[in-house]
């Protein structure tokens, strides 16, 4: 095995230079060369890094025999073209999320990575950061007891992508941590939303998935809001959490508050039984989580470890994001995962 | 038409010590009696009126000459019973919301009302609040343009009651504000909710209302949250509104913000065109909202005013309401108003 | 010992009204008599408690012979003469904060109480809330470690007191709490402020009080901010909190933070070794301080217990104030307590 | 003149880097040299930028003849030394806040400055926030009316500065800030403070500055604050401004409210006629404040325009800093400036 692996990123618009700068980061990684068919990008990767080679044309990384890894940072309709070559030509592969545009595709090139025995990687983000670091370590030892709900608002104003809705833009997050931390098996999704700007993209969406016990998600994801809001309550049986990520401190807090029901029948307003006690905010780590996941993929690369976000997980929040769409179309009808 | 107006309330569990300390605060308005079955709600405004006649029976009420108005403040399956009657002897009636359990109640007081030539008022307390009626006078002149959506949560932790769900509790005052407010009829309802505690009724749910045009309306609600949240984001052409009724000031902001669509093509990610500029946060009356509605509501008996809140508006808040549960029983089905 | 303790309440303009309610919801009290010299105050008090005795003359009170308890809510400039002639006339005193306007006063009264065996309780209201409590627990326990600082924020617009200046008003408080919970003794003050009115009381001051070793405790008061602020933190060797007092929930966060100095020398910049660990926010018992602070007044009275709040405390805060504005006629000299 | 400016910066360890990217921005400017005589940084320095020269002498700079401007981001005790060499060189001069130590070196620089014809900019970079330019445009049109306070306090944990205090290093900020925006002079200065880790530099400081007339700023820093403040409030006659500088949005909040004096007579606790209207927060340019400066500072050199932020504001900063000290050493001794 070899010290140094070599990266070309391709795509250097709005998340490509956080994947170049975090790889250059990382102690025996370098980052050999960067392209991104917009002159503009280019323009700007050849001033900020003037010794790593950049073209506009992707056919010098996808080609290249020293690189090793790929890292695709372009929109979700050229994953598969790009991620397919570059798997054909013995590279590893880190790729922006959602990994794909359909399920044939993800399952295409997870043959494809085990045939060549190579990783993929897909970039979900979210699992890396100290928040959602934390909220898996204690599901894990099951600090809220049996969970009753998981409920998400993304919410801003701005950024349209054109190339997908909302849902595969923010609610993509949420799919991938649920799928990561909450032990249990989605069964079904509705989801209803609007395409305020004709456009043929939903840009406010609500999607509810349906579990196999009483645990109900609920994601509400808006790209119209004048405030930015990036909070999720999840409600369990022992204790309760609201994680907002918009916090600088005290990002997680967990609430001794629960309730009970009671026998005693009575006046019409009656208490269920409820604890009201402390409130804790553990410390998060607050390492930048790009940092977190590539040292943790070239870690998977040099011990050949499968990464938890890979091209399975990557799967997974496509079929779920597929059958999210399913719903759209029939007024929000509840759909078999 | 006489000078004072003698109130009899039934019901002084949670509410109704409020509906009593603040009819006793108008000029020309006697709390001539109160009642409440339960011995302990009873005793407990026996000593805090000495001079009101207190009884657990509500024929003392229902019956009485003297007696003009009658604030029913009782479970809402009592409702349509006690208004009845309270109609039939020719009183005035102001009822806690919801109106009835179903929309046939609602219709046969509303005509026994105007049969006997008596006002009915739902106590939408919402209405009366200086938050909704800045809003409304904002969308009255539209100061937020073409309405894109209208965003509610409502949560708490602590409160079951035990006659209706958590949708006949809180969202009742969406579907009343979104009734009185919004300039634009509901067409279709669509609703998700769980119910934790297995005694039939929800405690979180997700309701979606449909209009014509491209306004989507949804409301949160949910009785199991850790921290209280009463959030309404309105999102409109021109200009946003956040309603956060937990704040003492500044309960609404308004955001010179907004996005227009752009022909340009380019990148995967580009930018609708939109607008940041300044925030404005009107004052807002703090008079209590309860005081503000029960004397608006002797000016309406007063000066035979029809309320806006009277029986036909809360014979639509229920007919929404029957159709959430309706499209609850069948997985969210979208169902037509 | 009688069972039944008669009060009398001369006063019942912004807080006279709180303790005549708090004190009729406790067993064994009963609220016999009601006076304030103003006619639109005796007036709310007789259409609100229609069977109590209310007057605007004081000496209905002073000199009822009926009367145990006499709480003296009124201006600080009437306080000396109505709890001296309430003492002469054998009866308990409950009196607004600050105590007098002199320590003289302060002294004559101590002693008339304790020649006729009387209880003097002075309203230090916050010493029964339950985030002092809690700071009290936290502070006995040394659980912050050796103080470094006490740094209090009181800022709010609207009530200008005609009688006091700001610092009676509002630091009083706070010369209360440190008084009760800090476990140490000041040593000197130094306080500076401004009258803008030119009423001839400051209505912004900034007070430093100094203590034998390295603690610091520091207050700023305003009757002219925009924004209501109640914010206090208290800064130790091993953790620190922060107590907001205008939050409903999580009013007091115990933060698991610290420094030490290390030996290291270096760059410029160095850091300091510090810790930052989790937070933790201790409920905080809600009942009403005032409620909470009667009752435990009623229990000294019937169990002969000396308040923590007595005149000595009283005194110890007057001596306080006086000090205070002792330095701000002599452009913040440190003067000695 | 010429069209390039030539740049070296000499300090490469928390600010530096920050120096070197935004000079590195702008058009025109290339940076040629970098030194740092710590090991670390100067490596740290060739990884980032293996294009520029990097050195651990900053000879290398000072006698460099292609050199136009000398970047000076050393500790405060270095200043007078490297500035003057740097001004001797026939260089232009930027150079971190505080200017210099001493009232006489700053002196001297100013002097040798005009002398060669050279502009020396003292990083005074809170000036080019977007929000202090928009309290400076509020103030310039008087939309607060006249001013009454300006009250700042600045707290947070974690990095003790070995060569300054905490007013050299947090309260320097507000003095920049008041001598830029406030149109009045400063009059005497009066502080208290506290060295709780025994290494003879205050960590815990307050700070009175006193003016002609009413206007009173009062400045409160903290090293050993749990939590991170920056918060600043100016009250007017007319209207109250709340700097939150933590907020991402709504950094300055504007207050339609206001006191007036009312000669009526009455009850103790009456209040002052006082307005409570509306709220508006303005658009704050984002923009990073340094890049603003540094651009401002080229503009300076090409159209030899005398900067703002000259060696007079420079010395003027110096001097309250020095006062401040005097009186800190004196128990708060108010001392004139």
């Amino acid at each position: 095995m070899k010290n140094l692996i070599n990266v070309g990123v391709i795509g250097f618009g709005y998340w490509g230079p956080n994947i170049v700068r975090n790889f250059m980061g990382i102690k025996g990684v370098s980052v050999q060369s960067i392209c991104d068919r917009d002159a503009g990008a280019s323009q700007k990767a050849k001033t900020l890094y003037r010794h790593v080679y950049v073209s506009r044309d992707h056919k010098s990384i996808l080609e290249a025999k020293a690189i090793d890894v790929v890292a695709v940072v372009t929109p979700v309709s050229t994953h598969f073209e790009l991620a397919k070559r570059a798997l054909e030509n013995g590279k590893h592969v880190f790729i922006e999320k959602p990994f794909t545009q359909t399920m044939k595709e993800a399952e295409t090139l997870i043959r494809l990575a085990e045939k060549n025995r190579l990783k993929i990687m897909v970039d979900h983000v979210f699992l890396f950061t100290g928040a959602v670091r934390k909220i898996k370590e204690l599901l894990n030892k099951n600090a809220l007891g049996d969970l009753y709900y998981y409920d998400s608002l993304r919410a801003s104003l701005g950024l349209f992508r054109q190339d997908v809705n909302v849902i595969w833009d923010l609610a993509a997050h949420d799919f991938s941590i649920i799928d990561y931390a909450i032990n249990n098996k989605p069964r079904a999704i509705s989801a209803q939303g609007v395409d305020h700007m004709g456009r043929g993209r939903e840009n406010i969406a609500y999607i509810t998935i349906y579990f196999d016990n009483t645990l109900i998600t609920h994601i509400s994801v808006n790209w119209l809001s004048p405030v930015k809001v990036r909070t999720t309550l999840i409600g369990g049986q022992k204790k309760m959490l609201v994680w907002d990520d918009l916090q600088s401190d005290e990002k997680i807090k967990v609430y001794d508050k629960g309730v009970r029901v009671k026998d005693k029948e009575g006046r019409y307003r009656i208490l269920v039984d409820y604890r009201s006690g402390d409130m804790w905010s553990p410390r998060v780590d607050p390492t930048e989580a790009l940092k977190v996941e590539l040292e943790y993929f070239v870690e998977c690369i040099l011990r050949n470890k499968t990464p938890i976000n890979d091209g399975k997980a990557g799967l997974r929040v496509v079929r779920m994001l597929a059958v999210t769409d399913r719903s759209l179309r029939q007024e929000g009808k509840v759909i078999k995962l």
